[in-house]
C-alpha cells in the first residue's frame, strides 16, 4: 500500500490536525470526538446545518464547513459511519437556539446513528430535523443501504441549504428545501479502478485491465454491472441516460414529527427529469481522475442535455465527493428553479468551495 | 490504459471544448491554435499575462485564466511544449496596448518557443517580457531543462502578478515582481506512482511496490533519487528540509532588454530561507493523491516551519499543478512580504482559483 500516511490508525486524526493548522480562520477541530466546525459557531438566530459520514470522500464533508454552507461535519473513520456522540456534540456546539438540520446520506449506519443522535439532542432540548439524501439511481438496496444511496446531491444540498440558512430560513423551511433538493437531484457513477482503504491495506475490489464498474458506490460497493472499458463519450451517455431516463421514484422515508414527537413515515415520490428543465450539471472525480478527463465527460454531457432539451444553467466540475484515489467519475444533475439558483450563487467561504466572500 | 477519453489524439482538444461549454462566462477557447483566454479580453490599460506549457498539469494553466490571474493560457499536447504561434496569437488577442508578460516554466522547449513568440510579437509592435520560473530545488539540469525546473511557484506567480496587473502595475513593474516571486519561491516533489500519458499508453516510468521517486519532475523526469517508501512525516521532512536548507541559488537568465532591443544575460542570485521569514505554504497533489493525505503532509510541514522559526501566513492545499493521475505531492514555500500578501489576497475569479469576486 503506497500512501502519504504515517499509520493507518492515525489517518483521520492527523488529517484533521492538518486541517486545523491550515484553516484556523475558518475552522475549529475537535479530536475527541472528531468534529470540524465553524470557527465562529454558533451563529446567532441561524439554523445550524450538520452533515457527516465516513472519511475518505474528501473534501466532503469537512471541506464544506464555513460561512454559507455547513456549520459542522462529523467524520467517521475511512468508509465508516460516525458515531451518535459526534453528531450530538456537534449539535450542542453549533446550535444557536434556532435548531439543527442534519443532512444524512442514505447508508444504514449513517441513518441509524444520525437518528439516535437526533433523539439524544431533542431530549436535551435542541430542535433537530434529519433529511435523507438518496439520489443514486444506480441500484435500489445495496451493500450498506436500504433504498438508493446518497451521493453527489449531498454537497449541492449542503450549499443550497447553507445559503438558505444564512438568509434566515427557519428549521422547517430548511427541511422542506433540503427534501426538495434531494428530490430534484439524481446521480450515477462509475469506476475505472478500485481504491485502497488504509486500514484494509489492499484494494476494495479487483477490476480487470479492460473492465469498469458501472454504477459504483462511493465505498466501492458493487454497481449495476461490470462491463468492458468504453470511450468517454459512451460512458458519459450511459451515465447521463441512466439519470435522465429514470422514472418517478417512490419510497417511504422516516422523518421526525416535531408536533407528535415521534418518527413518522413519509411516502415521497420524485418526478423524473423533463424537457426544458433548467439543471445544474455536476461532473465529479472519484479522486484519481484528472481534471482534463472530467472536461471531456462534461463536453459530452452538455451535448446530451442539449439534445434532450435540458438547459444547463450552472455547473460544477472537480473532485468533490471522492473515494480516496479511485479513478472514475460520477454525474449529478439537479433540477433548478429561481430559488435554488439564488442560493447556489450566494456567497460561500469554505476550504473547498468558495466564492463571493 | 484506463482513461476517460475517446482517442489519445483528441484529449487536449476535447478537454478544451469541455472547458468552453462549462465556463462561457469566464473563458473563450480557440481550437486552432489551442488557446484559453478571458472572455472579456483585452482589458483596457491592463498589462496582459500569458502562461502556457504542456497539457497534463491541469488546472495549470487554463484553469487559472480569469479576472485577477491570467489573460490567456497556451496548452501544448500532453507533456509537450506549445508552439510559438500559440503564444503569438494569444498576445495579439489579449494585448490592450499595455504589453504582455509571459510567465515561462523553465523547460527547454517552453523557453525556446516563448522566446521565439516574444520576438515575433515585438516585431509586430507588441511589448513583451518573458520571466522564467525555475523554483524546483530537486535537480540542476535535467531531462528537459538547463538549470532548475519550473513547478509550484508558477501558479503563485500567476496569482500575485495577475492581481498586480489588475491593480495597475506596468510591464516593467510586473516583470520585476514576477522575478521577485520566482526568487522567493522554492519547491520539491515526490511520486508514489507513475502516470500514463494518453499518446504513450503506458506508464512514464516503473516504480517498485515499495519505492518512491524523490525530487520527481512534473513530466515524470527522474528526481534526485529512488528510495524506499517512508512515512508521510519522513517524506515531508525530506521535502521541507531540501527547500529550507537549500543555499543561495545563482544562475544566468536570458531576458529581453527593451532599450537595447536584444536578449541579455542577467546574473541572478536568490538568497535562502531565513528564520522569521513569513511564508506561504503550498502542498500540492500530483493528481491522484487524496486531499486527506495532503493535510497529513501539511500537518508535519507546519510543525517543521514552526521549529525553524518560519511563520506560515498563507496556505494552499490541493491539486493545482499535477501530472495526470500520478500519486505523490510537492511542497512549495514562498517568502512573503506585505506587497505579496496583498496581491495573494486580492480577488480572483477563474475556474480553479476563486475568491472575493
Amino acid at each position: 500500500m503506497k500512501k502519504l500516511i504515517n499509520h493507518p490508525d492515525n489517518v483521520v486524526r492527523e488529517s484533521l490536525e492538518g486541517m486545523a493548522v491550515a484553516h484556523p480562520d475558518l475552522l475549529k477541530i475537535n479530536l475527541d470526538p472528531p468534529l470540524i466546525y465553524r470557527a465562529d459557531a454558533p451563529i446567532l438566530n441561524k439554523v445550524a446545518i450538520i452533515s457527516g459520514g465516513g472519511s475518505g470522500h474528501e473534501p466532503l464533508h469537512g471541506g464544506f464547513v464555513g460561512a454559507g454552507m455547513l456549520d459542522a461535519a462529523c467524520p467517521g473513520e475511512v468508509f465508516t459511519s460516525p458515531t451518535p456522540d459526534q453528531m450530538l456534540e456537534a449539535a450542542k456546539i453549533v446550535n444557536s437556539g434556532a435548531g439543527v438540520l442534519n443532512i444524512v446520506k442514505n447508508y444504514s449506519g449513517d441513518v441509524m446513528n444520525f437518528e439516535l443522535a437526533a433523539e439524544l439532542a431533542i431530549s436535551e432540548g435542541i430542535r433537530v430535523l434529519n433529511i435523507l439524501i438518496d439520489d443514486d439511481v444506480a441500484v435500489k438496496d445495496s451493500l450498506y443501504t436500504q433504498g438508493r444511496r446518497g451521493v453527489g446531491t449531498t454537497l449541492l444540498a449542503e450549499k443550497i441549504c447553507g445559503a438558505a440558512a444564512a438568509a434566515g430560513y427557519d428549521l422547517k423551511q430548511l427541511a422542506n428545501l433540503c427534501r426538495q433538493v434531494n428530490g430534484n437531484g439524481r446521480s450515477m457513477g462509475m469506476a475505472l479502478t478500485s481504491c485502497t482503504p488504509p486500514a484494509k491495506g489492499s484494494p476494495m475490489f479487483d477490476l480487470g485491465e479492460a473492465e469498469i464498474e458501472f454504477g459504483i458506490g462511493i465505498h466501492g460497493e458493487p454497481g449495476r454491472k461490470r462491463i468492458c472499458l468504453k470511450s468517454a463519450d459512451e460512458i458519459t451517455e450511459m451515465l447521463a441516460l441512466s439519470i435522465l431516463e429514470d422514472s418517478a421514484y417512490s419510497r417511504k422515508v422516516r422523518e421526525w414529527d416535531e408536533d407528535k414527537a415521534e418518527w413518522t413515515e413519509l411516502e415521497i415520490t420524485d418526478p423524473p427529469f423533463q424537457k426544458s428543465d433548467r439543471i445544474l450539471a455536476f461532473v465529479n472525480s472519484m479522486g484519481g481522475t484528472p481534471l482534463s478527463e472530467l472536461y471531456i465527460v462534461y463536453r459530452k454531457l452538455a451535448q446530451i442535455c442539449e439534445q434532450k432539451g435540458l438547459e444547463i444553467v450552472r455547473s460544477l466540475i472537480g473532485p468533490y465527493i471522492t473515494s480516496l484515489e479511485m479513478q472514475g467519475c460520477s454525474i449529478t444533475l439537479l433540477k433548478m428553479n429561481d430559488e435554488l439558483i439564488k442560493f447556489w450563487d450566494a456567497p460561500v467561504k469554505t476550504p473547498a468551495l468558495r466564492w463571493g466572500l
